[in-house]
């Protein structure tokens, strides 16, 4: 029996009148895709847009909650209380639900982004709070985490189900974060980088960091950037190397 | 047998550090409350206390939403395209119903605001629209409209249980526009003189115009305002006012 | 002795991470740039950024404020009180202002954007309150206005230096009202286009409408747009075109 | 000969249809104020009219930046760049110096406000950024810094005139630092208690820790809150009290 895997991006990133990322391109080769909310990214027409493209592509919808931090993209860490993010991920995850309720469907995955992504690995209090979230909106959502992250830990003693993904384009460090985008070789933008990457972590089932350092972990889903130059490329690259091995399905498809 | 009719107020209009309102001592008076969703007020942690507050009272939920006007408090009029004002009154929505849900309820009726109330009221084709945003997230949702406006004619169009209200404090013109703010005597500060202006349009069955004019309709809900002084006391007046006829019922209940 | 003439372009119009207009290779070929400042477009690191590179390029920097809608792009009206216009302008050109002051330089005119355009060339009044807003800030900006537009009307009104502008890329109606974008044809995509429409201009002394139609206006400026796929194309088209007649010059030497 | 010193409040923290604080009752008291610039409060029209009121009243304007955190204001840390803080710094001291301009006056001191006057009271690196960017748009604005922070240093060593504030309704701990307001007894409500903390630093040339530890620092302002119950006691009480040995004076004036 062939094992199954997952390929997501970020997607629904514009903002009126200012463009980012080949979504069209990306929801021809992923199975899952994350959406922004109108915290870092996506106005309404844009969320309501990529909703009816994911699903008339057969890709399923997830969340993508950020700080409220639009001229920051939502990379910026912001010192929110628990009620504040308790209501601003519940604020999302219900505005794109809405969207997709409207197309007959419903989110089915949900996964920080950015600054929120980044805290939430390390604080394990901000990551039980966002499970919370999860949990009080709907327990059946499954959270899309970064591997080795106490966001991973905390949706699982939520009970939640939980995804586990690695970025195919960014290196990581000895104790599982990544490195960061101010160091040089972060981010891999060479197709043939990012599959020998995953290659590396899949055969190791663990994360491999910069050092050589193997982190043992599951891999539910490989994370596919969309907003680089060659990111169509490498998310192809990748979806060809990963079809020889697996069957390739859509996050909720892993649980079921 | 006795009639059903009810009292509803905009609430959660609060913004971070921002107050408005005695939402407290309304939800102790109204049957249906219609909360803001971010967009004209009411932030991410106003809007789940609020729904929480009203859940408690035992009062129903409805979302109120806005033209994206923060800083006009929604009560400017923006040009939007029919895709953008479907896409944001379905972001609104689904904000909203997200907090309903992550207490096991859900919002049961939509009312727009400000401005976007006023337009729709108008010009029907914004109605239209509107109507099938509503439509689109759920066709059960009940449209609060005012009475004798192209918002509520629709709806009925649509298919949408429609409740109609009726102002407590705010004049009407003989072509059943509310007088605009500006003129002199277009808000009414006393609660006896709410109450007789109620009283004299249920008499009616319609609409009671500055002029003396009627305009037929029906009646289903009364709004009072929540921000001005006396509001607490207006609402209390018209509560025991039309306790003496009417049994005072959620919106949802009207219909069922 | 030769005339003078200018190009102008709108620019310093991304926002955060998204990216919009080719900035460097206009600020090559036109004189003068109106920059955004933050309300439909311009976060402050944009902003100082583009005034840096304007400085750089020896090109003279105008604000180009906007009604406070970033998701609309500054292009929906918004019905905004004289108050609210007159606090909304002056916020703007000071902002701006700072980051000219801080190089030591200054903005040396003023252009609406957008919606505020397009409304303040019809609508007298308001065109009067952002030439009252204008005079507040510093009488000696020059106001750079449509040609045949109320706003030119109220800034020579007013007693500013009204710089009056065509449009080398959009085509005008009888009355001299831009045709509206939703029309076909309103816009013109083709550099030989732009160029003959920019001649006939120049020679008939007056804008051309599209039935043929001549209003007189004198003719200051020539806005080329940035943000259009061969936009630096037609600019340099019209550059090259003008230079065979005119010296191009910055807007405030126009009036030196 | 008496001393001069300096009562501040942070006023036109009310946003659009949200009122915050008693500003007029504070311009009778105070000889100094701090503007909210949009970022965490204040829109164009407050700003406008709080600028007014204030020179009504003969009361110096301090332009009073925050991070961009309407929802939050002002009061959530932001982890920006150096770039990101000298220009919002820059554009909310610029937005603010228009309306003084349009008044014939300009601003004269900058005083950050909330997390981002915390953040900078302990981080040199921020500090250095703000002076910096207060040093680029006019050397001669005066830092309003507080007692013992780094931003006071920072300041100094830029070469820019600094006046230290000390916090009549706040305690302070052993390194100077204000207690967290999450801690009981951090803020003082009482009018005798604010006065006595005024009394005992003054008479001590220091800030007094709850501990009773002493700081020395000059202090050349007090600065009272105008959003809580009995600010406006609390400020006429320390108002009365400091005209007993002080000549109450603009910030500028103290540097004449």
């Amino acid at each position: 029996m062939t094992d199954k895997i997952n390929l997501n991006a970020d997607l629904g990133e514009s903002l009126g009148a200012w463009r980012m990322g080949d979504d069209a391109s990306l929801l021809r080769i992923v199975q899952s895709a994350s959406l922004a909310c109108g915290f870092h990214a996506g106005d309404p027409v844009t969320m309501r847009r990529t909703v009816r493209a994911a699903l008339d592509a057969g890709v399923s919808i997830g969340a993508h909650p950020s700080y409220p931090d639009l001229l920051g993209f939502g990379r910026r860490s912001m010192r929110c209380s628990a009620e504040e993010v308790e209501a601003l991920v519940l604020y999302q995850i219900g505005a794109l639900d809405g969207f997709a309720k409207a197309e007959g469907a419903r989110v089915t995955h949900v996964k920080p982004h950015g600054a929120l992504s980044n805290d939430s690995s390390r604080d394990l209090a901000l990551a039980e709070t966002i499970a919370r979230a999860i949990e009080a909106y709907d327990r059946n959502l499954i959270l899309l985490a970064p591997a080795c992250s106490r966001l991973a830990e905390a949706g699982a003693a939520a009970g939640l189900r939980v995804a586990i993904e690695i970025f195919a384009d960014r290196t990581y460090e000895d104790d599982g974060a990544l490195t960061p985008r101010s160091e040089p070789g972060a981010a891999l933008h060479d197709a043939a980088a990012c599959r020998a990457h995953v290659a590396a972590m899949l055969d190791a089932k663990g994360l491999v960091a910069r050092g050589g350092k193997i982190l043992p972990t599951p891999i539910h889903s490989i994370c596919v950037h969309g907003d680089g130059p060659g990111a169509v490329e490498i998310a192809d690259t990748l979806k060809n190397f990963l079809k020889e091995q697996y069957v390739l399905a859509p996050i909720p498809t892993l649980f079921a």
